[in-house]
């Protein structure tokens, strides 16, 4: 995804898989749905990951955006 | 629940159960009544769980936005 | 207290024995007189409690919003 | 002190002793003799105490607001 | 790269590896493709190192601004 | 120094010795030369002391305001 | 430096060798090249030392200004 805006690459990955990372140290992937300026954003399919092993399926989940480390596509 | 911009979603997850994680590790359940543009949300029937275990029943509870990792519908 | 606004709640929770729980672990208890957006709120014949056994009385109390965890009627 | 805005209880305690709760842990007591918006505070005759035990005194205190957990008369 | 203003420095690192250091202590590397006034940044061929290793390979990762500690040209 | 607002304490206290008390425990002490509404502060011949002893001698400081705790006269 | 207002301390430094303190302990040295109203700054020649020891050489940096904890001459 080329960007010349950070919130273009936010927009160019939206209704793909994205991992996303959290400050507590948990990873969240799932299907961007939506994102905003303060990049709140809300993914579907949402499941927490640990070292790799899948530790719940959250469905549908909101994150606030100052909780939030980096986003990137899944792999 | 389908949103292009992020509090959509929680707009759709209005009076539904739905569980907030919080940044000291706890987990609040209850029924999403309210919520704001800082995420400041309002819960109905609200507990409180750890590990799957109820720690205590709240009533109502009004969480300040900024302590929130996530929210969730329940499950 | 149904509210389609967080600060709806607070409102309807003036004048009434809430429990306040703080980032630092403390929970304060007492009435709400006052708050404003920034959740900074002002108890009256506030109390102090550690897993719910009384730590100090405070009288009057203004909690600054950001230290602010959760606001819930007291039981 | 009653009040409906949080700031008219700090305006009631001007010029009386207060005690302020930082989030590192000490007490700071004093005269409360300025506040503003971001709740900054002066302290006049100013000491710090932890545990009962005077610290040290500090004659005049400005203390920024987003060090402070509470703000309650001193008994 | 010569800046009388900040931002100018990141503007001349555009296109050009570099290193972002996150205050979780992690090292990610990558060409840096968009940045804005947050300092939220996206890097392309973005890969995470800690002391010199490779930790794992992220393609096109999404940094929040109030994470980032320091972006420096990768040598 | 008498005031109504609290930066009327800290144009009280310019050219004057002052203790700067930061967030990660250290001590600056040194004149204080000019202070903003962030309360971002320069000292001259500032110093660096921890439990009364010197650490290292800084002379003119720059610090950022949200690092700050108290600003106290020195005695 | 003689200054009225903090930013004033900091453009007499400019192009002058300065010592940046960073919140996770480390010191960046480097010719202080541009700041602005974040205190986001820019550093040329920026070396990362630990009690005095060299770390690495990072040639230009951008340093984030909410993980600045104070700016100094170098000496």
């Amino acid at each position: 995804m080329e960007a010349s805006r950070p919130l273009d690459a936010l927009n160019n990955a939206r209704n793909k898989r994205v991992i996303v990372e959290l400050k507590n140290g948990s990873q969240i992937l799932g299907l961007l749905r939506a994102f905003d300026i303060h990049i709140n954003v809300v993914l579907d399919e949402a499941e927490e990951r640990k070292e790799g092993q899948l530790l719940r399926k959250l469905g549908t989940a909101f994150l606030r955006g100052d909780t939030i480390i980096l986003i990137s596509p899944a792999q």
